[in-house]
This record gives structure tokens, sequence and C-alpha cells, in this order.
């Protein structure tokens, strides 16, 4: 079978992440991808993990424990919106991934919306390092579903090709609207300097902040 | 980097075939596709090579002649709607490809059209075994190239849930148009018998001619 979205943005993620990556995960949701997450980036790397509601946070803590892996990742008890206040400066980060939606088995009042998801992806695509990947995961058959599908397919569009890949990974002929999944990807960074004048301590200083 | 639609329909393709497997390149081309699928059938399956350009097989015949792959190659100086006249009846295929579009360094004028391309799609379709792929890049920045999408994408969105499984592979940030990837794949056939009366010759001999 061709891997589904969830199987096929591990697979994007599993392909650029080492033992001493930064990550986030922007809802915690079950933990199934915070677990997936630490597993890659243990030993040195760190995963901040988000979710605003308490059963979330309870699931992942205990299976993060029940596998060892407690110790690379940080739980946060906050949307994903307040992300820039939990990194910091030019923290470099390698992946991002988010589970648009719901909840399973859950409140399905309390779903991520266009304004909040926007915030934490711009703060993370500030911060992602080149070959770095953003992973989102859309459902979108749910009251307000589809408005955030249309916001992000947008902002997707949209985002400049000098500095990102976009994918859109979709199946068309389902009626029961599986997950679509999105993945940006930063460009590597290629820049000439056009003459040895410019080579001095501060433009390096600058090249390696938007380059790392 | 992420695997564009071409590297991808390889990948997708090389995820299933076996060294006996019957498969179609649609669109022969610069033969890349032709090689690569004979590769991925030697030594006991079989390649089906169509195109209407004389250049086309003439440079796919060289390259399989240098890798030594001319023996599980049938090259084939047809159109591809006309792949039911070399297939034997009921003869299972694991794969198809097809470039949509103009060779490349060739005339613009000559282009694969929207008609031929669903009459081949269909005889494919009827001959695809459970788990086969059948993958259609789609070029469509040409004259003629947009019809021809619009067509692939309506049929691709209607095909049953139930025997089909669509794939849409689209980078969607990029204003030169890549292609983008279409990956149709046959579901498994899952029949259960109700009652052992139903359990003779003929009943087999039908069911091994569908799930085949």
């Amino acid at each position: 079978m061709i891997e589904n979205a969830l199987q096929f943005s591990h697979t994007l993620l599993a392909e650029v992440l080492t033992d001493h990556d930064h990550v986030v995960d922007a809802t915690m949701g079950n933990g199934n991808d915070t677990v997936f997450l630490a597993n890659k980036v243990q030993p040195h790397g760190k995963v901040y993990a988000f979710d605003v509601q308490k059963q979330a946070l309870d699931k992942t803590k205990q299976r993060l424990l029940e596998d060892g892996l407690t110790e690379q990742t940080k739980i946060i008890f906050d949307g994903h919106e307040n992300l820039k206040n939990y990194l910091a400066e030019n923290e470099p980060i390698k992946a991002g991934i988010f589970n648009l939606g719901y909840l399973p088995k859950s409140d399905k009042q309390l779903i991520t919306t266009p304004t909040t998801t926007k915030q934490a992806l711009e703060t993370l695509l500030n911060h992602l390092v080149s070959k770095g990947r953003i992973l989102l995961v859309s459902y979108y058959g749910h009251a307000g579903g589809k408005e955030e599908l249309t916001m992000l397919d947008n902002y997707c569009q949209k985002l400049p090709q000098e500095q990102y890949n976009v994918l859109r990974y979709q199946f068309i002929n389902q009626k029961n609207r599986p997950p679509i999944l999105f993945c940006i990807e930063k460009n590597v960074t290629i820049i000439f300097l056009k003459s040895s004048s410019f080579y001095n301590g501060s433009i390096l200083l600058f090249l390696k902040s938007i380059i790392l």
C-alpha cells in the first residue's frame, strides 16, 4: 500500500533527523509524533511538545516514561502559538510537525485554528535550518476544518520558491476525506561573496545566522 | 531534498516490482523509464514500451543495448492507445508509467492527448493486478497540457475507492509549474465465500482471474 499521510510524514522526518537535532511537536495529541521524534533525536537532541489539553500531556508523559524518552523531551502545557516563548533566540530547529484538527476521542469543539496555526508556523519557519522540514497533517472533515485547510493551502502556495519547496500529498478518490499532508522544506542557502572586501567577522556572523 | 515527481515515480515503482513482472512504459521518450523498468523486472519479466516518434525508439534501443536489457524489452512503434493489441487476454500487468506532455528536445506540437491517454489508461487498469501501480507524470505548461491534466484529475478522482487508491503528489509553490505525479494503486481484492457449496472449479478460476 502507498503510505498514508501520517506514515509519509514520518518517512519525510526520518530522512532528515539526526541524534542531535532540536525539533517541535506542535500538537502532542496522544503522543505518537512526540515519541517518534524523541526516538529519532536521542540522545543529544531535544523535542519541544505542545498541547492545551491536560489529557494529551498525561498520555504523552506516560508513553515517554515507558520508552525511557523523558530526558530529551520538553512537555509544554501551552498553545503552539506561544512557541516563540520557549525557543532561544536563533535556536536552530530541524523539523516540526502539526496534526491539525481535534484530539481523537476527545472534545471535538476544541480544535486547532487558522490564526494560532499560522502563528506557530511563522515562528517555526524563522527557526528552521536549511534542509529542515515542517510537516502538517491537515484533517478537515470537522466544523472549522475547511477554513484551516484553505488558510494553510494559500499560505503554502505563497511561500517563496527561492527559500522553500512545498509538497502537497493527497489521496484524491476517498469519500471519507483522509488528511492532506503538506511538507515545507527549507532550501539550502547559497551565497556568493562578490568581493573579498566583504570578508569580515560581522558578515560571517550574519551568514551563519541565516544558513543555520 | 524531497524527491521530485520523477524521482518519486521510480520510488513507488521500485516498492512493488519483482524480477518476473510484466510492465508498461506508455511513453518511451528518451528511454529513462524503459531502462529503469527493464532493470527492475529482469531476468524473467517483460517491458512493453511505446512511442510514436522514431527518434524515441532509436534512443531507447541504443540505451537498452548498452545496458544489456534488450531481451526483456519489447519496443513498440505505435501509440499507447493501441496497448490492447499487444497484451494477451488477461495478461497480468504489475505497473505502468506515463510521462504526459511532449518529448524533450523534440517537436512540441506532438503531444500526448486526453483521448489517447484515457484509452491507454483504461486498458492498463483492466490488466492491473492487486497491489499494482500506474504512475502518471503530468507536465502541463505547454499548449494542450492543462486540458490533459484536467481530464486526468477528474478521471482519477472518480475511480472507485473500493478498487483503487489514488495519490496526487504536487509541489505547490513553484512558478515554473513542475510536473504533477498521480499514482493509481489497485487494492487487494478480498472475497468471502458464504458457503462451501460455492467451492467448485469454475468459481476458483473466476476468482483467480480477478485477483491476479
